[in-house]
């Protein structure tokens, strides 16, 4: 655990978290390690296959990406729980940005896949060593609930072709669907069958599995464990009804051969103009993958009143990205289902993380040739179940009631994604809620404050019923001043000025600028110098610290017409005894 | 004068500022508008010839652009001494943007102006009808000082080779300086006499003349507008110099042949293609102008305590420049010196741009035969000194001091438009500026707070002597929580939770916060539900009232762990009464 302070600033420091719970390992936290690793294993086997797949890589592929990665986290990261791998979201990017430069299944597209991995970690380790982690979070929350319901929509429609053994293409939503209706003659009744059945079985098993057990007597969470477990399950029985049938002579499309062995060593390809092509997809894969592991993480540390380190996570899934570019892997991140499962199946340190890894080494070194018989339909099955649950249209109704311009980042982003693409998607909804943004601080609310009778507060004078004088003038600025909105407290004062002819004072009430940069300044001197032609004097009241620092450091103070009062009371009793 | 409140939502109706002028039109306004009407047309035909000249447009292009353009602002717009016209940046970001498409000087240069005016009107005009004003705010007043100052040295680079009588060429500062260093040896000797002598008289005439006047009884104001007129007596000096003595057969470049006559009716090109690539340019141009016009009018407006409706200016701008482009003009805007002049000339009302408009219809149909003789260097000479006047680096100490974000954002400006040119340096200041705004925001400062003993204030627990407790957290937030610092507010909670063992409650002291998104209430949420599993309540302290409404629209409220309190103080006095 690393508790120093985040700023970009602060000198980086090589930080080995795995030094912090290696030294006291127990017997019995290894234990529960052990068995948390068990569970996580058997479910991290079916969806590294299945988003490999989903990647356009050979199933093997996902298997690789699931060994050292897990390593490399375990001795850099600052969860003690997340687990690393390949996750829906991200592959379902790899595949849109892979796509544009080599056909899915060959090996330049793996080649590809693991250059892509290489930008990702070098980026994500780079943001990390720069603590360039606060830039995650221009990806708003509505933003991301947005892109992941539509990645979620478009990769179940991706899987669909699978699922019902057809042949359908498409860049983005509209055309796949269009593109799926049409085969939807052309079904192949046998894959559909293997594949809805699949389907059928994951959703009970999600549903009403767990009831099921705990009636039969299991405890709540051992049940809901067992349940996770479903894949496996029909990953078992599928191959095994496929083998025993022989399936693929009827044309259910099968996994078919997976080489047998180690991760194999591979290199990136040292193509600068591919890299540049790549930079951006890069980039929009490693903070979306970056931005789901962090609030996982952090989701699960608090539980036990841990902490991750945001900047130290880059680091840890920098590196993860980087073990999986040079032994076969493809781009991976934290995943949010299996990490509740390692949590909840009771791991306490990342030495779960180690023995998962091993488990999967054992998978790739002894299982695949059991996945020979594998149909692809139930594979298809099982990322359809997965990410059926990403998709989440209660952000539309929450943004709605909170904030219209979070809502319309929101439409923005899921209309993009599924009508263009996912990096399209991404770029339009940061793009769209940065502006809305822009253009709510731009035109700050203020208001004309009068003193409410009997007390030394100042209110809203259009709310309240409130004492004024036609000589003061206090106007209350809701907003810090910077260049986009300074204008408009010229414009407002300027406004004030024509509409109050008997004016001789304007107090700013300053109370809620936290900050004030160098043209709100300008515009607080033009307001000065015009108020002054007009013989006008402008005051300001309850200013901060920080912005009182500041305007120290200019002549502002010196040459200000009116003065700097410590309270609004106390301007107004001043400048308008009467009142007061 | 327009005082309708200037929100983007208010439904637009056509408001024309004449009619509530010219209806009470008085005989002594009357004189007084027309005496300043004379010395801004004294003032304006030199400018026109110049400005067009530095367009790159022929010298009679500048008195059409100073018709029409005049005529519609005293109809529509809200200044009452704004006075438009060609002007010097807006020139040469002119001759920037046509520079791509055409030769200068050709006939096609010309139109392609004319189409930039149409272009650069339609937008301004848009942007009023939309009320779309306040996007000229996102150029702040640094990056505009940066850019105009840039923009002078660029110009009076640009000059330097018509005064010398050499060829230069160039798309940037540096390549043009280099190439007059190039050309130095090729000077022309009589041209750099006559240019130089200009350029000496005119500084003198600014600096020198107004003084000697005075001393010689003159009335201040009166010597500082006759000063104005030294433009007019170079130039009548030097072509009668020229005339007398035919410099023009010794290689002296003269106006030579302007054809007499009223402004011509003319269209701008209807080619969507041309339309397509000059959008960002006439987008450009539009906003600088409008912004040089704007702070302008509002400066002189204020003086005598009037005021201007930004939203009318744009409507106001949009039909001088498409007045313009229908009158074989090119861009214009409101200019400083002029408008300067005309004020302190006494002028009243927007009449006196009507007599001024006048002035120039006599003059190009009368005066331009009288221009033949007239050296070019002459008007580059005029040129220069006018743009040296722009130039001002005191910006660079005052950002230095007042905020390093914006004197970053200054540098920016300056550079990229003297390396790279005037648009490259525009779109990176914006981008610059925007982005350290962001920045800013995104780690907003967050203190936590103890009670001032004997007070019921709470400050910093790092700057002040304060009572505080272990139970107790108090965290004051000094920003409006948005999606770009909502997670920095997590990262300092959770950090807060797991150095502070003993704690059981944290109050969110929320007097700063203004504002609040979707985002930043999932963060509060999650931070709720986090502290929560860790067996602490969040509270929240001081809420604003519309932070309040929007709060009371979820149901955070019913699921916060804690409780809303109206004062700090209260808070800490209900969770610990032993402090409070």
């Amino acid at each position: 655990m690393n508790a120093a302070p985040s700023g970009p600033l602060t000198r980086w420091r090589l930080s080995l978290p795995v030094l912090a719970w290696a030294r006291g390992y127990q017997r019995d936290t290894l234990m529960s390690d052990g068995v948390a690793a068990l569970i996580v294993t058997v479910m991290l086997i079916p969806q590294s296959l299945a988003y490999a797949m989903l990647a356009g890589l050979p199933p093997e592929v996902g298997l690789y990406a699931s060994v050292a990665p897990l390593l490399l986290y375990a001795v850099l990261g600052s969860s003690r729980v997340l687990a690393v791998g390949p996750v829906a979201v991200v592959s379902l990017m790899t595949a849109a940005a892979i796509g544009e430069h080599a056909v899915a299944g060959s090996q330049a597209y793996w080649t590809v896949a693991i250059t892509l991995a290489f930008l990702s970690g070098a980026m994500l380790l780079l943001m990390g060593v720069l603590r360039l982690g606060f830039l995650a979070n221009f990806l708003s929350h509505p933003v991301i609930s947005g892109f992941i319901t539509a990645s979620g929509l478009l990769i179940a429609a991706s899987q669909l072709k699978t699922l019902l053994g057809v042949k359908a293409e498409g860049h983005n939503f509209v055309e796949l669907f269009r593109s799926l209706l049409a085969q939807l003659p052309h079904v192949h009744a046998l894959t559909a069958l293997v594949g809805l059945a699949s389907l059928a079985f994951l959703f009970w098993v999600r549903s009403g599995l767990k009831p099921l057990l705990v009636r039969a007597g299991l405890p709540a969470r051992a049940a809901d464990l067992l349940a996770k477990t479903g894949p496996i399950a029909a990953i078992g029985v599928t191959a095994l009804l496929t083998w025993a049938l022989q399936w693929q002579q009827q044309g259910v499309k099968i996994v078919g051969t997976v080489p047998q062995g180690l991760p194999p060593f591979t290199l990136p390809l040292w193509d600068l103009s591919l890299w540049q092509s790549l930079l951006v997809p890069a980039l929009l894969i490693s903070v979306v993958g970056f931005v789901e592991s962090v609030s996982v993480g952090q989701t699960l540390a608090a539980k036990r009143r841990q902490r991750i380190d945001p900047d130290q996570e880059l680091v840890a899934l920098g590196a993860s990205n980087l073990g999986a570019a040079f032994t076969g892997g493809f781009p991976v991140t934290g995943g949010f289902a299996r990490s509740v499962v390692n949590f909840d199946a009771g791991a306490q340190t990342p030495a779960a993380g180690v023995f998962t890894a091993g488990g999967i080494l054992l998978a790739s070194l002894f299982l695949t040739p059991a996945l020979f018989y594998l149909p692809q339909a139930t594979l298809a099955a099982t990322i359809v179940v997965a990410v059926l649950s990403l998709v989440d249209f209660s952000i539309f109704r929450k943004t709605w009631t909170v904030s219209k311009p979070d809502f319309m980042a929101v439409l923005a982003t899921l209309l993009t994604t599924l009508g263009v693409g996912v990096e399209a998607g991404l770029v339009v909804g940061v793009g769209v809620s940065l502006a809305l943004h822009l253009f709510r601080t731009s035109r700050p609310h203020m208001a004309e404050v009068g003193l409410v009778p009997g007390t030394q507060h100042f209110r809203n004078v259009e709310r309240h019923a409130v004492l004024t004088t036609p000589d003061v003038l206090g106007l209350r600025v809701d907003e810090s001043l910077y260049f986009a909105n300074s204008r408009a407290l010229e414009d407002r004062v300027n406004s004030a000025v024509a509409t109050h002819p008997g004016l001789k004072h304007v107090v700013l009430q300053c109370s809620a600028i936290n900050d004030i940069d160098a043209s709100a300044l300008e515009s607080l001197e033009a307001i000065d110098r015009r108020l002054h032609d007009a013989g006008i004097c402008l005051h300001l009241s309850e200013v901060k610290g920080p912005v009182m620092d500041r305007l120290k450091r200019t002549h502002f103070l010196q040459t200000l017409s009116g003065k700097v009062f410590l309270s609004h009371y106390q301007a107004v009793h001043e400048l308008a005894p009467g009142v007061g």
